[in-house]
């Protein structure tokens, strides 16, 4: 573990690639960066906002004695809603999140249907529903409306591009402010732009 | 499967324990009961609401060649949340659900701290929050309201009981209706409670 003073707590065991401590989110996933983000939110009673666990098909179990049942055999499902969801200033709240390496758009082939119809029940039905997409090559973490996504899906299948341009994004998202305790501070765009 | 005019389907496979077909839930858990509901709500346009996935902490994974990814070595972890969240009429809804073989009372050991702490941040984020608790020798189940449960959960470390007394959900709670398509109704119990 390191501490904010950048000093490596003595206990933690030999690491190959040590963190910087200098703020940057370089390294860590955006997965990890929501989930810090989403810890603080919680301890300082901003929000409650979680991710759901990974989708796992169970299919064999052993229960030896005296331990914890383990799971012998398993399988990853596909999710059939997004990953985060919650509540914010009373507010249904609910997300999905994907990063990139791709530096001039991003490709819908990270999203699949399930989710699509997802975010669009929830949008009928009054929940805030939006996309947060990083662009790694470039470390800017945009905020997207579900309903911008929305376009940009249905497009695709009338002809148009399997990807949003990284400009559009830029234009039409919104940047995500990036501060030490909140990593990826997607609760600032919710302000400017519903509150 | 059994189809409503009472006839089994012909592909079933033998059953040791044939379901009824008098539209009675005996034989089915709470949670299949609740997921079917929750089904028909998303089908009719009523609700999104889903179970989260069981947290499973992931130790090893095999990637066999030319196949899907299998996991060989996992463990159950225990929930920091609610099973059950979602937006009805634009609210968020949160709730956990709960069945007991016990008559007189619903044995509190069922809730873990984690839980209520959860369920206290929802609720004072402005959430519809609540369980759902089956007791199956009297095939009823009933919503408890979180503050009741609180309630309850707080006494018992002011040398209070350890679990709520039937009596009182039948007089505190309410009951949850049944309708083959809706099998545990609750947004009916919502409609009457809070809009």
């Amino acid at each position: 573990m390191n501490y904010p003073n950048g000093k490596r707590s003595t206990v933690s065991k030999p690491d190959k690639t040590p963190k910087k401590p200098d703020f940057s989110n370089r390294g860590m996933t955006l997965e990890e960066d929501i989930n810090v983000t989403n810890e603080y939110y919680l301890a300082s009673n901003t929000a409650v906002i979680h991710k759901k666990p990974t989708p796992v098909q169970i299919v064999r179990v052993d229960y030896p004695k005296r331990s914890a049942a383990v799971i012998k055999e398993g399988y990853f499902k596909q999710a059939s809603t997004t990953d985060y969801n919650g509540i914010y200033r009373g507010n249904y709240i609910d997300f999905e999140a994907k990063e990139t390496r791709n530096k001039t758009s991003f490709p819908l082939s990270n999203i699949h249907q399930h989710q699509i119809d997802h975010m669009k029940a929830v949008h009928e039905h009054g929940g805030i529903c939006f996309m947060i997409i990083r662009f790694t090559p470039h470390q800017e973490t945009f905020f997207l409306s579900a309903v911008k996504l929305f376009y940009w899906w249905d497009e695709q299948y009338k002809g148009g591009r399997k990807s949003i341009p990284y400009s559009y994004i830029q234009r039409n998202g919104k940047l995500i402010p990036f501060t030490y305790q909140a990593r990826v501070d997607y609760v600032k765009v919710l302000d400017k732009l519903f509150f």
